[in-house]
């Protein structure tokens, strides 16, 4: 028995929640390919962000303990409640853990339900690389073809794969401190339409790159890529400061760019900003999705996506997958939520269970 | 497959998070008896509130809508993280759907793993009769023998059998503007060792009552039990205000009696107290309970539970469940969490489930 609606032998639809596992996404990744995967991500993530204003907002609810954190991240706007579930412990690969694991529920605003559970460790590597893509074609120099890619962890292929969809990258150049790393992008990279450099150093990662991606493990105030590096036109992504006492670019460099980020209230604590004085101007990036503000203003211009990572985001993430779900993709069905036939007998629902 | 970690053919029990669905939850009760799950669940609610310096507190994380209320409820003690998720949807009875559902997940603090997802619609009226009870305990005059109950909705066969359980009344007295609500509640209580009267009137059922509940379906500012039926001597436990403009006690009442809360920060907002001035004095029940600050001072004094629901209370509940599907009771496993073999090849781990 999954359901518990307590009339007839149907199951109550209502009481179903649908799960998607980490099984069914991978199958739902793999059966529609991931170039795909992260275009739709990216077409719903720009969707709700020219929907912005419309949205319930807020700063993530962290709880911070020594040895790393626990965040819900909720958003809604009049249809949908979504949150996103996420720890970050760096402590726990050295456990044989990850460091971060995440799932998200999507529920309807009307009436309170759950209509979605997902994993989202991997779903939030699709659209934190959708996310960094859809801002790339915003800011990146016109028919750039080719990006550095600094730090070679678990984000880097969705990135490069993400880069190619939506923004049309060609070339990428991969550097990391550890050349392990390197080649495990190598590796998974192979006959999927990019050609893929390995590097000896970060100047030769940047070298004709008009974008450079850094996903680095930023402790504290690290700095991925010199600021003498950097060079006019070209399109910072910069993911992996995101949080408060993690960056990874130099300060001299943010003075240089004209910066994008989410959602300015979280960037300003967590992004590459936090080493700016906090009057300093940002553009939240709906804004330039809306063509409000304009995005690159010409071919020298060096421009900044201070990425850390939104709640409509996740909740643009969640409400692809649960339309994928309606369509029918793979999921399982949980028995959540308590269906009595008269909602005052809740009690009795409990007895009539025992016979 | 319900697991997906790559090595082997073993599932990783790490990518695995223990589900206890509304079926389960029911066999959970039934097989243990109500009466001992309220007890076991009032003895989680006392050691945490034991270890209240010790909580990471804060007020619920709501989204408020024009239908109802969306809220999260966090809370976290050096060992575990707990949150529950939880509507509030006063229209959805008329569309055949639960005012409130509810679900809720335990996580490690040291590793941010979840450690459990649980229906709570049950187990949050589980917790809420518990800690009534737990009050009424530490409140009601010595010796209590007979409860009132206004109001018979879906929380009142459960403050029943908490307060037979936990404070040893013999005899409860209903009242119900409904009386087929009323006439539920003598059915589902019969044969459970409790003499119970249904009364005609709110005059009839405070008649002999040591104890009123007060569990009304409040709406705005109510008062359930008028000022001149409370007499000294009694204690009163108010569940149905709970959210703000919406209370059931008359500010006279509130001004006659000892006032004992969970969180002042959230019941100023969410309670009965709410109709009073922000420095009226109240007490909050954890001192009590840790013999800090005594409970009920003499025989005339009329004490107030104001009991809105705390995140603690929650919290407690879900240990008492993972505790229990530790201890071999039925539950599904949930393939939540990513657990590639190396954390940082995540995308391979996609790549490798193709095949």
């Amino acid at each position: 028995m999954t359901a518990n609606q307590e009339s007839g032998n149907e199951p109550s639809p209502l009481a179903l929640v649908p799960f998607v596992s980490v099984a069914h996404m991978m199958e739902l990744i793999n059966g529609r390919g991931v170039e795909r995967v992260l275009r739709e991500i990216a077409d719903y993530i720009e969707e709700d962000f020219k929907n912005w204003p419309q949205f319930h907002k807020q700063a993530r609810v962290a709880a911070h303990s020594e040895d790393g954190v626990i965040e819900l991240m909720p958003a809604a706007d009049a249809e949908h409640y979504g949150f996103k579930y996420v720890n970050g412990h760096p402590k726990n690969m050295r456990e044989g853990l990850q460091t971060v694991t995440a799932f998200g529920v999507l529920a309807k605003v009307a009436s309170g339900y759950p209509i979605l559970i997902s994993e989202m460790t991997l779903l939030t590597a699709l659209r934190t690389a959708a996310m960094s893509a859809l801002a790339g074609r915003e800011l990146a120099a016109p028919g750039a073809t080719t990006m550095a890619m600094i730090g070679n962890g678990a984000q880097c292929e969705f990135q490069a794969i993400a880069f190619k969809a939506l923004v049309g990258i060609g070339s990428v150049r991969l550097y990391d401190v550890d050349p392990a790393a390197t080649a495990k992008v190598v590796r998974n990279l192979a006959n999927r339409g990019l050609d893929v450099v390995s590097c000896a150093s970060v100047e030769e990662a940047v070298e004709g790159a008009q974008i450079i991606t850094t996903c680095t493990a930023a402790k504290r105030r690290a700095v991925a890529v010199a600021d003498e590096l950097i060079r006019p036109g070209v399109h910072l992504n910069a993911i992996g400061g995101d949080c408060p006492g993690k960056t990874e670019l130099a300060v001299e460099t943010l003075r240089r760019a004209s910066i994008f980020v989410e959602y300015e209230e979280q960037t300003r604590v967590e992004g590459e900003i936090q080493q700016l004085e906090p009057s300093s101007a940002v553009t939240e990036l709906w804004q330039v999705l809306r063509g409000e503000v304009s995005g690159r203003k010409d071919a020298q211009e060096i421009t900044l996506f201070d990425s850390v990572g939104f709640a409509i985001e996740d909740f643009a993430a969640l409400r692809y997958v649960h339309d994928r779900v309606t369509a029918g993709a793979a999921h399982e069905e949980l028995d959540l939520l308590a269906d009595p036939d008269d909602p005052r007998d809740l009690f009795g629902m409990i007895l009539r269970a025992q016979t």
